[in-house]
């Protein structure tokens, strides 16, 4: 009985690394991605139908999937330790809690949407990209803060005083945040200072200086994150090239002092040879 | 007769590389783009009857041209194997398809609008750039890919959730990713925004993450793609020096360590000498 | 009674270290942040007064840790020394200034406002980020006056000719360079350039000019800063790491130099030492 | 008689390059901005009449300044010989052309407002920035090229096409290339793809291709002129410094070579040497 077992998941090892496997999966992603988008249209009752019984086969075969490559693992534990696979197991199991009412069709719908996030985590090349998006979010992270920072002054500020000019745009300090926003997007935003201007004629100090400081620090924030990529990457260049360039000039430069040396005592002792004859 | 065919021939090839007929055949080119830019004003019947005449002018001269590139190779599939001929080639005979009826007569009109792309194929320094981008081409994919990921889940979220407030807008997924294209550029979207709001009061986090999302992979793709010219930059400057600077500096490491053995073992020689005397 | 002024000293500045004490810090900013946000909404008689209450709180805390911070220095002054100290000073006394009248409330928790930026001053990363920002604005400082130059040219040129046309947006210079401002913003800028087009036909070229110009100005600008920044980093780098790399390639060259002059003096020595025997 | 004028020249030679006449200079150039400005003010009578005489004085100065800067030249062609010169006397020049009739009034005007462009010529760092603005230009050119390419095609296409949806937008080519240039600053330009789309509905194939063409076109521009100042920087930096770094490790690979090959030359020696005795 041990030795079907194993040959059984020996086999399903061979099939969760097969090439043809993969391009299967993706096709069924695919193909998921395509009912999602053809429920948007009108269908006749027909093509509905046939949208039903797919989108049953690909939450099938997601299930079969997801229970090969757990069957596949040693202790169903050790799939779990990867986050990718995580991913997949929520992205495929949400879509499963039984809803029935009307109102969570619609969320039922949602959650099936987010199944075309698994082809991020099957195609090697957009884990990777995924990663490096991900890896640059720290470096984003002050300058965020500093940038709200600025909104909340701003709207702050805005609600302030432009309350009882339109509290539509500054009614509280969310609203005006969100019309601060609106502003660094340019767009329509001179109406909303003109409509200021009307009654504090000074406003356009307000607007303008946003903008210098919002644009002032987005421009340092991209700056900042070039740089940071550039020189991450030429350490990384350096660790790969053994001790880097600049650690073997250093080495040249004491070893030829040590020949130096050496060589101006040899230099001595010719000189004695030389004499004695 | 077969001296005087080989004749021909090269004085075919002479013309083709005379710096004289390249003028006259950018000179062409730019009278046919003012022929297409001419024929969009509304024009007396005299002047219409000339651009005409000019406009079959301009197609024989660029057949005639073509026949001598063709005639000046030994042989005509030689023609067809650069990239840039096959492009002039399919360019000027795809206006001469006879089209006779109403509405091709824009088709061919169209079909000439192109004809201004081959001053990219006969000016060099436009060719070096063209080539330049599309090079750049492969680089953008897989960004491209998750760009396209983000607005189809985007695009299917806004076709289910807000297609009962502006079907125009939110009609079925196509439209939805064309509505979200408008919101990247940032036009009017507050409009569309501040519709959505006044039915769903959240709809706000939908706007603002897919701004935020799609600005964020944008911002890093043009970084990557800056980091990657700068490297290829630095490879082929390095292939340009020989092996580089950091193979020689490894090099000369090496050849250090080399004379500093040699150095000891001389030195121990000479005190050798020196004992004996 | 000496040592017990000390002793208090003492224990003001194990305070004004103390990471808890700055975690309260922050925390009160916060919650002085959270009541500025809270006054914009129209509340309840109770919940106002909560507020009131909470802002005289936060108000003594500042007090209280400014003072703090006082106490812990030897000398009142070497307080004010530090800019930052200066900074939160400031921002803590001048909502302490007595006003009575109806239109200075506004005036009041205006200032109160610019607590949330003591934020800045006592998270050192922000402090940091702050400092990167301000050490950029004189390397922007004359590409800035020539940005002026073309506004104020521009706005004087668009006020003589357009006022005519639309004295709203051409009235005088000043609000010329407001105009201008909103077309470099690309808002709604056709709209302005179409009612000028149907007086003088040729001002396309003005608004198209305008563009090109400062779009130039400003591309150069980010250009110019990005290298700046990095010809910064390459010399902190180099002085970081001794005389840096190239001057350690100078050095090496210079001493091959002589061990090569020292060779050739002790082979010439040798082959007098061999010709003897 | 040769002597005093001589003295004369001498004494306009120290004025010329003295510190406090450069800043009056300045001075007086402020002053022709702020009365150009001041004359888009409606103003009384009494200020009025202050502008003009004003005006003439600063007439008169500018003319006198050229007076001297030239009279301090040995010969009046020296002058002319350095370009900033020929600007600054077709600037002030320029207003004086007697111009009488109602429409030249405003000529004139215009003409005074390319005086504040003195600035730039005066001012020693702005003179340098925009010979660096100045120097990027043909970097830009074939990119220039290209993109007029681009919207010359799409400028006929869309005039054949779409003339008869607007002709007030895509009325002939002019027209059409204006209204892309209206699309690339994302103004307002889904209402004119909304418009065509309504006749075509493909019309959205037609704007999207053309903005991510001219979008991919000017990103490129951005990194080739990035990489072109960053190539640029760096080759300055090793012609400052001697060969540059790359060129000194290749001299220490060859004369290492050398020792070693003379060392080995010398132990063959040593060891003859040594077995003699």
């Amino acid at each position: 009985m041990r030795t079907s077992l194993s040959d059984l998941q020996r086999w399903l090892i061979a099939l969760r690394s097969n090439k043809l496997f993969e391009f299967v999966v993706i096709g069924v992603i695919l193909l998921s991605a395509l009912i999602i988008g053809a429920r948007t249209y009108d269908l006749q009752p027909g093509w509905q139908l046939a949208l039903r019984l797919m989108d049953i086969g690909v939450t099938v075969f997601f299930l079969s999937e997801i229970g090969v490559r757990m069957a596949a693992e040693k202790r169903i534990t050790d799939f779990f330790r990867k986050g990718w696979n995580l991913f997949d197991f929520v992205i495929v199991t949400a879509s499963l809690i039984p809803l029935e009412e009307s109102q969570t069709v619609l969320v039922a719908r949602l959650l099936r949407v987010f199944r075309v996030l698994r082809l991020v985590s099957i195609v090697p090349e957009l884990r990777i990209l995924l990663n490096a998006l991900i890896k640059a979010i720290p470096r984003m992270g002050y300058v965020a803060v500093l940038m709200f920072i600025i909104f909340y002054i701003y709207g702050a500020v805005g609600s302030l005083l432009f309350e009882g000019v339109n509290s539509v745009l500054w009614g509280d300090i969310a609203i005006s945040m969100l019309t601060l926003f609106r502003i660094v997007t340019f767009e329509d935003w001179t109406d909303i200072m003109y409509e200021t201007m009307a009654v504090y004629r000074l406003s356009w100090v307000y607007y303008l200086s946003f903008i210098f400081f919002t644009a002032f620090v987005f421009l340092n924030m991209m700056i900042g994150i070039v740089l940071d990529v550039m020189q991450s990457e030429h350490e990384q260049y350096n660790r790969e090239h053994g001790e880097g360039e600049a650690g073997e000039m250093h080495w040249v430069k004491e070893h030829t002092q040590q020949i130096e040396t050496r060589l101006a005592r040899m230099e001595n002792k010719l000189d004695k040879l030389c004499k004695r004859f």
